[in-house]
């Protein structure tokens, strides 16, 4: 297809292997591979998940869980449960096994009172991104939601899921390790403080940074990782992943030259990319980076090639004096986002490096 | 309708308001309101404007163009030409009358050659925020452009058209205005310069921070503000607008409370607000500010009760101390947007506060 407006670009052959490297992850640590689909958001991909053996998933709101319940029968939603939304949960919970996070006595006892059938539950945990969740100190807290259970036909405690958001912040190996290596401990420590009274418990763990990093899995029993599927600046930040890695790509038209300020214009703006920034070692702000172009997809950042601001259509590209006369309008810049499940969100659709469209959950039905 | 989920609300009486407010200052500075549609996205607004009197508009892209075209037949695109979609151009033109923006000599000559209708055009200027247009010192330019449409039968120079975006940084009526005057100016001594030659060009003008502080256009013939007609927290901030005059609001579920550090979480993230934020006078990032409930609508700001960070669907507020107890899980919470034309962007579709719901453009067509 001809470009000629923003449009997501996929590499489906990179994407695949992101998904099989994830998967052959969790079987060498043992672990089940819940996989997050809020960074695709496509029954499609989602089919790639199914074909290495993946069979339960995680969404992040119930109208995700709906679109997927189409070819999905083992949905967590990994947010905290919205009690104004019953009415969505009861049809959802009859057609599907549903999983939801619980995190205080009076969410659970609105369920107890209104579920009309069996759900699953979590206990949300706060392993230390302070959240949502509940402190893993406050035993008493986690036992009146379990007193609850007790006597409810609808409501089944599987076990603990925590989210370690904040290896977001680091920017090293050792420091993913570091936070995940907490974060891990403070669910085993549960585990070992409620397995007697709950023999099947599971622990349910892992952001993208960790599950990507991490070699010890011990006492986890399935990952939740969903950013790994593209990958994205942000987590090439983290380090967790190379550039090569990264799946999708923005392709932007360009409208505008400046070459006494080396900056070029491009069709690509917040309302595409989203806002999300990086800051670069020297403390300047960066909302994507230019790649090389090459049949069939992208190869290696263009050096000194980024995108230093966005306005709601515009994207303002800084180009290195030596090269801005290789730039013409009607150029096409393919540049790799910040943050990948943002700007997928906002695309709304793929189009593979060899030419194919791939749609999305639309999230514009009222 | 109940709120179940994060949903945008629109408080109709103030919207209207704020048209005609804007609608009387052009009036009164003997200026053509000339409105951009990118906040609102949408053709039931849009009769809003329709019925004070307004009957051309401005649109950030061709999609956008498309869309309004069915009830609107003066267009000007605020966006440089992107010459891929000169495919989309080409019918357009034949439906309305449609005014593009051009800044190289390079997009001209392509028009020149594929244009098949006629096209209005004004040459963007840069008028100091240094993102498109060109800068008002090149003459030369600006007249090989001319040059080229001299001989055109596809294009019309109707103009010189400026957008002093860098008021959006500015934090008080003095440096709004202090940008406006040097802004108008630039344009005013362009036109100077070419009138003699282009006795029918106007000039193009003006953001909503200028539109709404100042008073003085003279030698301006069009203003192009657009967020006025919803306002919000970054045009509080500019000094632009009363808390009173915003006119959307998210409304949003609360789904936990975490007493010990004085937070809330929301359903209502980056997904449904945009990551946009303002910083206050303490250095603080916000991203939303609650405002007290009332029937059909909201009033006065929750002092110092804010959303202190958004991830993809949560929304982490700030309550305090004293007030904490006052909130319960399945309450909703009522949001002003840093953002609202981004806000807007994301939600696609308004719940008036008189229970109405109201359309907008769809972007999601492929």
């Amino acid at each position: 297809m001809k470009i000629t407006k923003p449009t997501l670009l996929l590499d489906e052959y990179k994407c695949k292997k992101n998904i099989q490297n994830m998967f052959s992850r969790a079987q060498l640590h043992q672990v089940d591979l819940r996989p997050h689909f809020k960074t695709h958001q496509s029954l499609e991909i989602g089919q790639w998940f199914k074909e290495v053996g993946v069979n339960k998933i995680t969404v992040s709101s119930l109208e995700m869980a709906i679109y997927f319940a189409e070819e999905w029968n083992d949905i967590t939603v990994a947010f905290p449960v919205n009690i104004l939304e019953i009415d969505t949960i009861n049809p959802l919970a009859q057609k599907i096994q549903l999983n939801l996070l619980i995190e205080s006595k009076e969410t659970i006892l609105f369920l107890n009172k209104h579920l009309k059938h069996k759900v699953n539950f979590f206990i949300k945990i706060d392993v230390g991104t302070n959240r949502t969740g509940i402190m893993p100190s406050k035993i008493g807290t986690i036992e009146s939601i379990l007193e609850v259970s007790h006597d409810s036909e609808k409501l089944e405690f599987i076990g603990f899921l925590g989210h370690a958001g904040h290896t977001y912040k680091s920017r090293s190996k050792t420091e993913v390790l570091e936070i995940h290596q907490k974060s891990k401990n403070v669910l085993v420590d549960l585990k070992a403080i409620f397995k007697a009274q709950y023999p099947n418990l599971i622990l349910s763990y892992g952001d993208t940074p960790s599950c990507s990093l991490a070699d010890d899995f011990s006492g986890i029993d399935e990952i939740r990782p969903g950013n790994f599927v593209f990958y994205d600046l942000m987590q090439h930040q983290i380090g967790a992943c190379t550039i090569n890695q990264i799946t999708v790509a923005m392709s932007c038209p360009i409208v505008a030259i400046h070459k006494d300020r080396n900056e070029i214009v491009v069709y690509g703006g917040g309302i595409h990319f989203s806002k999300d920034s990086i800051t670069d070692e020297n403390d300047v702000a960066i909302y994507g980076k230019v790649v090389k172009q090459k049949e069939n997809g992208w190869s290696d950042l263009v050096p000194e090639t980024y995108i230093k601001s966005l306005s709601q259509e515009h994207g303002v590209v800084k180009v290195p004096d030596s090269e801005i006369d290789n730039y013409k309008i009607g150029d096409v810049l393919i540049v790799l986002p910040i943050h990948s499940c943002m700007t997928a969100n906002l695309m709304k659709h793929y189009l593979t490096t060899d030419d194919r469209k791939i749609a999305m959950f639309n999230s514009t039905v009222f």
